[in-house]
């Protein structure tokens, strides 16, 4: 049941609660000598932050981060990498309306059902908020990614109904839906407010791209590249769903045009890299947290109507964005280690 | 870079090519004083097994299982399981001419990439022979759920533009593509029959459900049941997407909507599970072994044409069903073992 | 390579440079619902701190911990429980020294080899200061075997020649040599005195107890219990052997004799417990920091004198006692959620 | 509980029952594109294999290996390689009479206690007979460990009370009782001959040597080296005690003296190798299976007089020595890949 570690050779732990005195994340499996940044891991936390804009919840957090431990003169040591962010703008007392409703789409009655006891406190464990010690880690997973040439990126695909039609990588964070087409951030960015005007929310689609990966990254049978990455994209929240490549569409097509389709693969056959991008999608649910009264029950299982008063994102597949890059990241520096394991034989 | 097992508290060993002298499985963390009935295994292997009928294989693998250790007296013993099944068809000859040439959507050149070495009989260890073997664990797991009140069902629910639109569970055992809609079976094997015809293949979309599971499996934040399911489920060759519940449908919703629709969740939230039926499904891409001739490489990437000689599936899906089954039912062990560790406090 | 986690269901990750800002460790897998006494981590963590006595390394360290998350109004809810000590008397600039310097004994060495980078600091991560953060976890492991009546217990059973041969619990903790017979804790006081005078140090024996263990905690195979307990106790730094019942003696006795004596298993056959107490021995080499002048190596191997000028223990045995049963006590409540997985059939 | 898988990178799954059909060994995490000599690994099980001289037990066993998958034209491909040996002389019905009866110092009370069902045949699962598999895997570790030079050697350093002054390596395997020094070797043989006459039967010490480990294997805080190969090594059925380097005596040194001595780290500083020998010693209890009518109880806790008809060793320690070279190799070769998951930085 601990659930809380990710990954094997490269292992982070994550704790925290949303409205609790802090949150970190502990990385064990950082390779020694290693000149880290911590600007860089700041920039990927304030690009995940809440309050940064219009399409986000008005929560503000800070979201400083402070190293703990693992480094020494600038360079990593080999021992644990400990980094911690203070909340801030923790308000526990604006979820006592909720210590006797479970919220629909949220952990709640889960949680109760699991553990028997729950932190109401904005979800507690399971709030999103936890998401923000996955980006600290992806932001070091990243800086050990850089020097081997491999490069992760996501944008926001599609909105409302809204699809990016062109691919152009500056303009990703040039809008604050991180749509890489700005002709239709421009048109999400309505749909989102659009959306919100109506005290509802908007679901959306995240497109993943990792470059530079070579070949022989993943595994074969369990550990696949693309189980991994399946598992820990699907272990973000609000994601209901992946593909690989061709994905759906693959398995509407015949095995001829699949097979001439070189973007159909996804970058991995077998569960190992092939040396090409790796592509991958994964659809984020709406927001389950809206200002409209919804159809809730109590604890006790009785009906009522639920008033959300909390702070949240009308939509939250811009903030999911760095998230999503940093579990890809996450993915694969642990294969990175574990094909280091490999190389040669006795 | 050990990736040949699955699973934390029932655990799951794998071993075995396509074309040695056995297969076999190792399950560690089998409840003791269980009766197990080596049957209903052997009846699971009879459903995935090659050769049974026209969407199928010409492979004739009889896949009888042999019980080496882990029972005594018929009741499990809390020591390991071993299940071995002899390789009866192997013809290792058969794939000599493709020793030096890589098949487009196989793992042949990742696996030459990663490992410098390559069985290339069948495709190795990177065969779909591997499946038989989660299909004999899986058989177990089924056997440990179902006192629980909990089954796993799967069945194909599209094959080439064709769609189940009713579900009859008797249904799915009564025709060859396993569609829990007859009529739709009916032209699901038509459309199979046509693809094999063009010396071609197609595709698939299987939906699993898993009823009866209590509310409380699974983990909140990495280990969260669906993201077990989606790695377990991509870890299949041929699957290269999963959804649960709403899925990519979800993200095309606004939270008003998504949240009045129960089915929505799939059964679980925040990664646990929540006591209703969970359901996801799966993309299977068109097998990549066709008879046509396919431009493809030889290892040192010179163009080549290929035809392939082997015996191959016209359609995956249908013998892929008793595989997911199998890993959905090893997911669900695991989390139900894992919620007993931490019934009760101290 | 990740190295800083213990424990398979009861996960123990802890973080933290003897003269970093802090150290730290994060509990995943505490059941839910336990009600914790953080007063009671902070007593465990007073019985090691340093600067406690004559005895001790004059460091002056309040070792105060700080709980951040896992608790929700004074009970555990099965998020990760992190705990934080900040190191208050950090003085890096006092082993300014040590940088180009390799201790003899001491981790400086190897941890080069292995690292290629040192944070020369008191040890940094290699410091015993470490071990605090294991006090606090296995702080929390005793709070969960208590209700189980379970309970673990050491003492110092031999320095500088001088053997405990009585045990009278209620004397442990009155006494600096934490010796359970009082008048061989006067001898013992006087031999580390006489050591330290000598600008030299003192080993020890130390004997741990757990009483209330029920029978079938454990494995059988790998996993064996005592194989746990001696890899739990020679991961802590100056452990140089582990005996469990018989121990060494056994080895020169003949079966008949050994199997007559109650006592030589120990508590554990096969691998698991049999429900008498559970009885082991280590060994503590003497401390390796001196205060005499030492030949040693600087970080060419050339030859060098070392003074040694930090702050260190004469005997590290009686401020091991709580740091040995930390230990034991994370051994046996990963054992006994282990058991919890298993209880039952299907 | 899963309790028979070993190691991380290099993870050995054994399993089988003492007289069942097979018993067997799974090892994930070979590297690729080694030439593995299976006559070697023949050579190391027929080291350990009954019936081979006068201190050893008269069943019969051939223990032939058979290589059912991972190897490929005689070279390792990356998957896993599993080797199986049948059990040839296997007599279930010469235990009827302990069915309702537990014998002194085995796990048959415990395995009973803990899975609440027995396999009362020679020990089931339980049986010293697993150890085979240990010593088939530790073959194929060694392999990996010859061409980097390392080398894991063992001896029987005392039986009875007889020491081995001499350490001539050569003479090791020219006596039945496995001792470097052929003179102590002779008094030891007829030490055991005396026991079994009495029927009875000896401990004894065992003594490993491994050598040419660079510095740098193995890891600082839990999984230290000399950590694991406690581990490793208690989790032998009758070991009951470990020290590495000075051990116990180092207890009873000053520091001055014990860091003076080159010998007493064994090898290992910090849990990190440091480049020298490193040496250990085991304490190998007397054979619990004597021919004398012993006291015991049955499964209700009757007391009954209990005569063992099996057949047994009057001393283990001669044969344990390959499974304690086998389960140093297995240690040696799990931190090596480690290590190299480390190599470089980013």
């Amino acid at each position: 049941m601990p659930s809380n570690t990710f990954g094997t050779l490269f292992r982070v732990t994550t704790f925290g609660e949303s409205h609790g005195p802090a949150i970190g994340v502990v990385i064990d499996g950082v390779p020694s000598g290693v000149a880290l940044d911590v600007k860089e891991v700041q920039h990927e936390l304030d690009r995940r932050r809440p309050g940064q804009n219009a399409v986000s919840t008005p929560r503000k957090e800070a979201d400083v981060v402070q190293v703990l431990s693992g480094l020494f003169e600038g360079q990593t040591t080999g021992a644990p990498l400990a980094m911690l962010i203070t909340n801030s703008d923790a308000r526990p007392g604006a979820y006592d309306h909720l210590r006797e409703i479970v919220r629909p789409g949220h952990a709640d009655a889960t949680w109760q059902a699991k553990f028997g006891i729950r932190d109401h406190r904005g979800g507690g464990r399971a709030s999103g908020r936890e998401t923000a010690t996955r980006v600290a880690a992806g932001a070091v997973a990243k800086q050990l990614l850089a020097p081997l040439g491999a490069k992760v990126l996501a944008h926001v695909a599609e909105i409302g109904g809204v699809c990016a039609d062109t691919f152009d990588e500056a303009a990703i964070e040039d809008n604050i839906v991180r749509c890489a087409d700005a002709l239709a951030a421009t048109k999400m960015v309505e749909a989102v407010a659009a959306a919100r005007a109506d005290g509802d929310s908007l679901g959306g689609i995240i497109e993943v791209r990792a470059s530079g990966v070579p070949a022989g990254w993943g595994d074969p049978v369990f550990d696949k590249l693309d189980a991994q990455l399946a598992g820990a994209l699907l272990s973000i929240g609000a994601v209901k769903g992946f593909e690989l490549g061709g994905g759906f569409a693959s398995a509407r097509r015949r095995g001829s045009e699949n097979n001439a389709d070189a973007t159909s693969a996804g970058g991995i056959l077998g569960g190992i890299s092939n040396g090409e991008a790796i592509v991958a999608r994964v659809a984020v649910k709406p927001t389950s947290s809206i200002s409209q009264p919804q159809q809730s029950v109590d604890r006790e299982g009785k009906a009522t109507t639920l008033e959300i008063k909390g702070r949240h994102d009308p939509c939250i597949a811009p903030r999911a964005v760095p998230v999503v890059e940093a579990m890809v990241a996450l993915v694969l520096v642990d294969a990175w280690l574990r094909q280091r394991a490999l190389v040669g034989g006795a």
